[in-house]
């Protein structure tokens, strides 16, 4: 996350100074000293990136893939010295970060995987009929190709998996574009191991230099700069909604020419509690979400901050337990003080609209930095008039919803914004009846999962996290998952292109040995083409 | 194209009258006249569209490819009253409007052919691994869903093909959504048959009524208030830059929930003529180009409207020739009185720009509203230090950039904004001296052609008719072709959804017969999975 103030236009102002990280364990500043990034410092590594963007672009999928692996194998290589820094910047515990730091080499080796299995690029291939009437046809074949340039903003809450070299950067490199990361400046310490890292593995495998940049700037009118500047082609953005949608307003309208921002920003992941589910099983469903509701400290995207049921005995049996089970987990150290001031401020609110109650409010650690759990309701007819119920508190609080019948659960339902992930609890027996408000919820969300717990966004083919605004900016695309590097490549047509000129994944012959669409028909046979 | 003022914010006039189309064949009023549509007709419009949409939502791809199959028949059945009418409102040619008819009928049927195959969802399956440690993997399974009403506004150039029942029109309804089409003002009468064609279709395949509405209005603020309408999910555009780039704005920033913007809007289309080409075949390729210059009056988006030559004996040969074919082509009536008076302006604007000169200006026929042809040239010095000299002329006009060398040409063509195509006259010996050039062309366009003439947008599988801005808003598409459908389609991942609530393309059997990915491998076969 940046700060919440609107960047501004103005670009008259030139940061200078130093970014120092101030640690939510040790509540003091950490020794390491960051120097901040000029305008002109910026132009030079905007003017770097698109220099190397051909000479990268160039580079096999192999090759790219020997490098996203390089990545990963010199992350590993920072070792123990990684950890305990990023636990100093991020309050986040050891067994957590070492399990993020797997899961940040995971998919680094994912989309080297789609990179060597190669049909990710989506060739099609229509060939020529010079017969037909009234016109001939021409060969025409099209793939992904790279697109340029990518930012990438990470978040503070994953300060591996989705920072530095997360999946944006990750993804991006892998569609064959240099990426500028912009430091998060709650881990600038962590920031700069991972760019040397990832530059290490750049030299390794013969990289050019400017295939990845890093910017540190805590400075509202140079990080502006840097949005506008039109080496840039596409924009990665992790955190607020307010940053989220200050960059992606300038993108489209403050450059000479707009770029999409993938933006994921604001999400509060409503769960349905259905009534069978709620009387079986209510105990179970109340430590899955006081778990789910306080891991890492209520600091994911995912975090299931909306809790709807129809009221029954059931369901007050099941608030009292949730309550129960939040009241006896400590509280923990916040990412940093922004995070921790916001928490508290969010939830306080929240708790003022009118219709919100506490069911159980842990007191304040505020002071220690620490995030409380706290637990809320409302009723339904409440939540659906004050959108103001829907702002994301960001830590571990969520808001029951109390509907009074099915009908008013199907209203509320309706009445949510985009969201990316909705939650089904329920029995078999009770599907067919709430089917209405599922198929409303499957309509609002990236991902509609059942009997689970949102938190936990696996890293594989089929994810999708996403969603439609203001979870996201760009609703038809995932920021997780193979399909990640599609949002940083565009389609390009050849039509009539020499062979020899051909990219390997168009050529008659099927070299990569990929899935192509040949005259219509998937197939990874080769062409053969009359002479 | 809308008109060229800037949609303002102010919704407080409320549109009421009647709107009547001007010939430019018999350059007086049409007969028909089309009421405009009121705000609360909009509102009830944007109210049965998302009713609409879960109906039309549900219909399996059989169903919709029946719908859109049906569409084709019943336009084919309106006969020569449609081509007569369309004739009159537009000024094109009898042979030409059979034949677009023709391919509008034909993208009709691609994407039902599509729909059928079916494909085109994306299924992509991860099976659970409930025994991974230190966590289980769910069972994760994502595919493509319609996102809602989708607004479409057509073209003035394409009558059929990029108008009411055109691609826009076409790939959304196909990918599941009710379609509301912004009548172009230039053809009404043409936009009510074609709407009571799809409204016919609609009720013989038992599609909802509201799958597909007609809002007819020349008030900008109408319009304004239609494209801020938070029924509408999506826009599709072609035509001007000024009308894309005010739709665009206002859908990015002047909304509740942003939304993404497929305008098609302004190129170029640059062509290099390679010192070979011309020494060995000038006049072929002055004929060609002389034909595709003027094809359909130069209304064309995909017009030829820069010549990028390197200066020679052969050259100087090459512009003469092509000047004298020029000469010899007759003015033709232009679409409407807006772009017949646009086109001479712009050439005006263009030949009033320092370094341009006239090769060959046929006598203005404005007063006729008929576009005479006119071919300019400049210096590459010229060219790259102005960036006014990429300003579109929508009509048969080209402007040839004179280079000094091959350093200069690849200045020049670095220089260039995005572009619908690029096109490269070239014999095989000059590929390999030319490719820096090359390469940077193919960065800047969506379609890269060789040895052929831009004109001519094939709707095959292959095609990408789309492009870096300014070409469009969205470089990671195309508007013509089977995957315009992915424009309106997001993905959507389900977890742990119980077997008999996965759709069709989702189950373990694939009774669709489709291409999917099964744990990162294409295959079409059924999923088995142990018990």
């Amino acid at each position: 996350m940046l700060n919440d103030n609107e960047i501004t236009v103005s670009l008259h102002k030139n940061a200078t100074g130093i970014l120092k990280a101030f640690s939510p364990v040790t509540k003091n500043y950490l020794p390491g000293e960051y120097p901040v990034a000029t305008i002109s410092e910026i132009n030079s590594i905007g003017t770097a990136a698109e220099k190397a963007f051909p000479v990268y672009g160039r580079k096999t999928a192999e090759q790219r893939a020997a490098f996203l692996e390089a990545i990963g194998d010199e992350i590993m290589a920072l070792g123990d010295e990684l950890i305990q820094l990023t636990m100093l910047e991020s309050g986040l515990p050891e067994a957590r970060l070492i399990g993020e730091r797997a899961r940040t080499v995971g998919q680094l080796k994912l989309f080297a995987e789609v990179l060597r299995e190669g049909s990710w690029v989506e060739a099609v291939i229509d060939t020529a009929l010079p017969d037909r009437k009234p016109l001939p046809r021409p060969d025409l074949r099209k793939m992904l190709l790279p697109i340029g340039p990518v930012l990438v903003f990470g978040a503070s809450n994953f300060p591996f998996a989705f920072s530095t070299a997360g999946g944006d950067t990750a993804s991006a490199l892998a569609a064959g574009n240099p990426v500028i990361v912009k430091a998060h400046e709650g881990h600038p310490g962590t920031h700069e191991l991972m760019t040397n890292a990832i530059k290490r593995a750049a030299q390794k495998t013969n990289m050019p230099d400017a295939v990845f940049s890093s910017v540190t700037s805590n400075d509202i009118e140079t990080i502006q700069y840097l949005v506008k500047h039109e080496a840039i082609k596409a924009i990665g953005f992790t955190g607020s909604y307010k940053a989220g949608m200050s960059i992606f307003k300038t993108a489209a309208t403050g450059r000479k020419t707009p770029i999409p921002v993938y933006a994921e920003m604001s999400s509060i992941n409503p769960v349905l509690l259905l009534p069978g589910k709620l009387e079986k099983e209510s105990s179970t469903v109340a430590a899955q979400l006081a778990a789910s509701i306080t891991l890492g400290t209520g600091q994911f995207c995912t975090n299931p901050g909306l809790l709807f049921l129809i009221e029954s005995e059931a369901g007050e049996k099941f608030i009292t337990t949730l309550g129960d089970q939040l009241k006896n987990i400590a509280p923990a150290t916040m990412l940093n003080r922004n995070v921790c001031s916001n928490y508290y401020h969010s939830k306080n609110v929240l708790l003022q609209q009118p219709g919100v109650k506490v069911v159980v409010a842990v007191e304040s650690a505020e002071g220690d930095l620490k995030g409380s759990s706290v637990l809320l309701q409302t009723s339904a007819a409440d939540f659906i008039k004050n959108e103001n119920l829907q702002a994301e508190v960001f830590g571990p609080c969520s808001l029951i919803v109390r509907c009074k019948d099915q009908h008013e659960l199907l209203q509320a339902v309706n009445s949510l914004n985009g969201q990316l992930t909705g939650t089904v609890m329920s029995l078999e027996e009770d599907l067919e009846t709430f089917a209405p408000c599922i198929e409303v919820l499957a309509g609002k969300v990236g991902r509609l999962l059942y009997n689970g717990v949102p938190t936990g966004v696996e890293v594989c083919h089929a994810m999708v996290h996403g969603g439609p605004y203001p979870a996201t900016t760009n609703a038809g695309s995932t920021s997780v998952g193979a399909d990640a590097i599609k949002r940083f490549a565009r389609p390009v047509c050849l039509q009539d292109c020499p062979a020899e000129l051909l990219p390997l994944a168009l050529k008659n012959e099927n070299s990569l040995n990929i899935m192509r669409k040949l005259n219509g028909h998937y197939t990874r046979n080769s062409l053969t083409i009359d002479a």
